[in-house]
């Protein structure tokens, strides 16, 4: 009754669950808990609508939208990599890849290969599209360290350099947005305690 | 340094982070935990993604997935309502304008306004997307209850008339899904114990 091809799509969508179960480090603004990388993702999602005036050059919204809401689906199998983590980042894009493998090979063949395109494309960083999508990878756990006076810079210990490097996509992709994140990280680190 | 603007829809993200606390009845399909309204928003966005294709008529993705993104935020002020609580229903519509005027009046007005058309589209109904989106946020936690033996079926004891009228819109626009759902449907409620 069912074609195999949707059988292969339904059950994709229904491993994809498992995201909700990926914790990242980052807190939620309340400080309740860690966020997983499922809300992370709807999170980007609902940036790049807001946000997407601020692009630092023309970009597909739709294709933006598609990108992110596919990023993190590997970290089911390959976990979230902490960014400060380097042993952890060492061995990241080996076990992103084997995730890869499994997870968009659970589809059919096209799309299979729409999201593994569309993941190796956020990896990669070489169209406008991957590039905003990366700087707002970037902003929404900063909004969220800001909201929980330094989150993450605080609990990990990680020094003004440490976060400017890592928020610098920031700078070149939403560039009108750069005065405000150094102003909160210079705020964060000249005043904690 | 920051625009009035950019600070408005900055607080608007900011804020959209309570999402991630507000509970729906749905497990997760390991049936660890109920399922909150952000995750639950992103997993719409990828079954669009993955979907797509067997709407009942021609649709704009990039309207669909505005639209799944945004549909939920007002339960941020007005909770999640379960689908068979007659009435948490009744009240609904004005608890959520309530929301909606909030939230969204967060935003710079042209963005409100966006916001607020793509969530009085999705209530409305009368246009494709709208309608799509609609039938797949009755397909999510349908496959999420799938996987985890009826999960609100059993555990609120509903019954097989209830949730054949709650998923009739996907027999409108995902009709080719519709098999699959009544066989489910027919399978759980004949053989429950």
């Amino acid at each position: 009754m069912t074609s195999d091809r949707l059988a292969e799509q339904i059950r994709f969508l229904v491993e994809a669950d498992k995201l909700k179960n990926v914790l990242r480090r980052t807190l939620l603004t309340d400080g309740s808990r860690r966020e997983n990388s499922a809300e992370h993702s709807w999170h980007l999602a609902l940036t790049a609508l807001v946000l997407v005036e601020y692009a630092a050059g023309p970009v597909n919204l739709l294709h933006v939208l598609k990108m992110v809401t596919v990023h993190d689906l590997v970290e089911i199998d390959a976990d979230d990599t902490f960014a400060y983590d380097s042993a952890g980042n060492a061995t990241r894009p080996e076990r992103e890849k084997r995730a890869a493998g499994r997870l968009f090979g659970l589809l059919p063949a096209d799309l299979c290969r729409e999201v593994r395109q569309l993941w190796e494309e956020f990896e990669e960083q070489n169209t406008p599209e991957a590039r905003l999508a990366h700087a707002i990878d970037r902003l929404q756990p900063f909004l969220q360290n800001v909201a929980t006076a330094g989150g993450t810079w605080r609990i990990y210990n990680l020094s003004r350099e440490q976060v400017l490097a890592r928020m610098d996509p920031i700078r070149t992709q939403l560039p009108r947005l750069w005065p405000m994140v150094t102003a909160a990280i210079e705020k964060h680190f000249s005043c904690r305690p």
